[in-house]
C-alpha cells in the first residue's frame, strides 16, 4: 500500500486550507487547533477508521499563513506521510507522563507568537478530543498565546461543500440507494429485525461502501417509537412499517437518508402519513433556497406537514451532512445559522402517527444557487409493499 | 421494540455501580461525570450507535450515595426509558442557546452539597463528549462545586471485567473467529484489497456481529508498512503476506484481534518471523499472572521475540478491551497499571521482518488468578496459505 492515500488531489486540500486561513483572517485568528477525525480528515485526507481507539489524541496546528502541521503518534506517521501534509511531527504514545503536550506545546511556541490567539472548535456540535487536564497543561503551556473560540471558522468553511465532496457525497448515497432497492431481499414477514440489519449492511458493503458507520431505524404496526435504538429479535409482522436509516461511508463521505416500508398493505392512517411526509418533503425541495436560515427549513416542512394533513413529529426536521453522520445546522425553530449555496443537507420530516408512534422520511440534497439538487434517489411517492 | 434493551440484567449494572460508589468513597469524590458513549454504556446499558452523530451531548451523574441520573436530549428518553435507569432528565437537543447546560447544572447543584468533589475521566485515554465552551459554563455554573480527576475511580472499575462481560467478549472473539475461518473464500491472488476487506466485514455480519466497527490490515511482500491503513484497491499477490485485523460488535462488545495470511508459500524471512510471533505469544500466554504489571507484559513479549529470534516492532504490545476496540492499560516500557484478575487484554506483539515492513499478531485473553485464558480461538502455529 505505497500509494498516496488521498481521496482528491492535493489541491482541493490547498483550497480548503486557503478558506480557513481566509476565516482566520477575518476572525483575528492567527491559528486554528483541531483534534477530531473529521476536522483532521477535512485538512490533511488523513483518512482511517483507527480513531476508533480512544487510545491516543491526534493534533492538527492550522496556522492562519503557512502550512499545516501535524503533532500525532508514531503508529500513524506511516499513512499521514501519504497525506499532503510534509510537517509531520510524531511522539510514541501512549506515554503516560506526556502524552504529546511537550511537543504540542513545543510545536505551537515555535510557529506563533505570544500574543497568538489559536482557535479551538467548542461551541455546539463540537468535543475536543483529548484528555481535558492535558488541554488544561497545553493553555497554560503555550500562555500567553490564548486559546479562543473558533467554531464559527471551521463551521462556516465545512459546511459549503466543493464539487469534489457533492460528488463524494452523491456516489455514497447512490450506494444506499441500490442497497434500500433491494430491501425485499432480505426483509419480509417472519424475518427478526435485527438479522434485517446485519442484511442491510451486507448490502451496503456489497453495492460499495468501504464500512457502515450507522445503521438505525424500527418496526411496528403505526410507525416505531424513537429512531434511535439498535435492533432486537423480534420477527417483522404483516401490517408493520419498517424503516432503515443509514450512515454508509465511501472515501471518507457520508450519506443520511432512510426509506419506509409496508410489510403487507399499509393502514389508512399509515399511508395518509407517509403521502404527507412524501408530500411535504416535495413541497420544501421546490421551495428551499440559500439566503433562507436553517429555521425557515423547518418552518417549510412543518407547515408543508400540516398542509397535507399530519402533525409534525418533535425534534429537528434534517441537519448538514458530510464527513460526519450529522453536521451543524439543525432545521429547528432555533438556528439562524444561513443557508448558503454549496451546502449539503438533510431533510427529515417526522410525523406522528399514533400516540408515541412516529414516521421519518429522509433525504440528502445539495443547495444551489437556483434551489436543491437531490443527491439520494427520491423515495417513491407510495409507501413500498415487502411480502 | 418496546421489549428492554439492556444487554444484562439490571443486577449487572447496579454492581457495576456499587463498584464506582467503593471507588468514590476511597478517592473521596461525591460523584462522577460521564459523557462519553463507553462509560455511559457501562452504567446505563444505552447502546446506540446514534453517537456516530456529533449533534448532542449525552451527561450522566453517578452520586457516591444513590442512583445515577441522566440528562439528555429528549430523542434519547424512549430507548434509556427501556434501560434500568429511573431517573432521566431530557431537553430538546440541539439548542443553539442552551444546550443542556442548565438542565444539568441545575441537576447537579440539586443533587449534590456545594462541597462537592464531582470526578471527571481526564486522565490518559479519555475526553470529554461535549462542548469545551460548555463544560466551562458548566464548571461555573456548579461552583463551589468542583470538578476533580476521576479518571482512575472509573478506569480501576471498569478494567475488571465481570463474568457477564468476559462471556459477552467470547461471543464477539468467536463471532471473529469464524469469519477468520472464512478468508480463504474471498482472499485470493488478484483480488483488490479493498474488496477482501468488504468481503471479510460481511463474513462478520453473516457469522453474528451487530455491527463492525473497526477493520483494518495490510498486504505485501515482507508484511506492511502500517496497520492503521484503510484499504486500497490494490490486487493480492503471491508472495504477500495479508494482515485483517477487527474489532467486531456484538451486544455492545468488542473483539479486537487480528490474523495473517500468507498468498502462495512464505518466503523463509515471513515464516520465521511468524513463527517467533507465535512462539512469543505461546510464552507470555503461559507466564503473564495478575499482581505483574503492564510493563512487565511488554517486557516478557519483547524478551520472547528476541529468544525467538526476532526484532520487537515500536509502539505497544497490546492493551486492554472491551466495551470501547482499545482500553487502558498499554503494554508499553512505560505503564506501571497492575494486571488484576478479571481484566481482558490483548496480547499484540511485532516484529520487523525487512526495512519498514513489519508482522504483527494478536489474540485476546482473560487474565485469571492462575493465568490466561484465552478468548479468540487460538492463531495456528503456522503461518496459513491462501492460494
Amino acid at each position: 500500500m505505497a500509494e498516496p492515500s488521498l481521496v482528491f488531489p492535493a489541491q482541493e486540500f490547498r483550497g480548503r486550507v486557503a478558506r480557513l486561513q481566509g476565516e482566520m483572517k477575518t476572525r483575528g485568528l492567527d491559528a486554528l487547533f483541531l483534534t477530531t477525525a473529521a476536522d483532521i480528515f477535512y485538512v490533511t485526507g488523513f483518512l482511517t477508521r483507527f480513531w476508533e481507539s480512544p487510545a491516543r489524541p491526534w493534533f492538527l496546528i492550522v496556522p492562519a499563513v503557512g502550512s499545516p502541521v501535524v503533532v500525532i503518534p508514531s503508529i500513524g506517521a506511516a499513512l499521514m506521510g501519504r497525506t499532503w501534509i510534509e510537517e509531520i511531527r510524531t511522539w510514541d504514545a501512549p506515554h503516560p507522563e506526556d502524552d504529546g503536550v511537550s511537543l504540542l506545546v513545543d510545536t505551537i511556541c515555535s510557529l506563533l507568537p505570544e500574543t497568538a490567539r489559536i482557535g479551538v472548535p467548542m461551541g455546539l456540535e463540537t468535543h475536543v478530543r483529548m484528555p481535558a487536564a492535558d488541554y488544561q497543561r497545553v493553555a497554560q503551556g503555550i500562555a500567553p498565546r490564548a486559546l479562543v473560540d473558533g467554531t464559527d471558522a471551521v463551521q462556516r468553511v465545512r459546511e459549503v461543500k466543493s464539487e469534489a465532496e457533492v460528488e463524494a457525497i452523491r456516489t455514497t448515497c447512490a450506494i444506499a440507494g441500490r442497497a434500500f432497492a433491494r430491501v425485499a431481499e432480505f426483509a419480509f414477514a417472519g424475518q427478526p429485525l435485527d438479522q434485517v440489519f446485519r442484511d442491510f449492511q451486507t448490502a451496503l458493503l456489497q453495492e460499495g461502501a468501504d464500512w457502515v458507520s450507522y445503521v438505525a431505524g424500527g418496526a411496528g404496526p403505526s410507525g416505531y417509537a424513537d429512531v434511535i435504538s439498535p435492533a432486537a429479535a423480534v420477527p417483522l409482522q404483516r401490517g408493520d412499517v419498517l424503516m432503515l436509516d443509514t450512515g454508509a461511508v465511501r472515501n471518507g463521505y457520508f450519506c443520511d437518508f432512510d426509506r419506509n416500508f409496508s410489510i403487507g398493505p399499509p393502514s389508512d392512517t399509515v399511508r395518509k402519513a407517509h403521502d404527507a411526509l412524501w408530500q411535504a418533503t416535495e413541497d420544501t425541495l421546490s421551495t428551499l433556497r440559500p439566503g433562507m436560515l436553517a429555521r425557515d427549513a423547518h418552518r417549510l416542512l412543518s407547515e408543508a406537514l400540516h398542509t397535507h394533513g399530519a402533525r409534525p413529529a418533535g425534534g429537528r426536521l434534517g441537519h448538514g451532512l458530510g464527513i460526519t453522520l450529522t453536521e451543524w445546522p439543525s432545521f429547528t425553530p432555533l438556528d439562524t445559522t444561513p443557508l448558503r449555496e454549496g451546502m449539503v443537507l438533510t431533510l427529515e420530516p417526522g410525523a406522528v402517527v399514533d400516540g408515541d408512534r412516529i414516521l421519518v422520511h429522509e433525504e440528502n440534497i445539495v443547495l444551489r444557487a437556483d434551489g436543491v439538487e437531490l443527491l439520494s434517489p427520491r423515495a417513491p411517492s407510495a409507501l413500498p409493499e415487502l411480502s
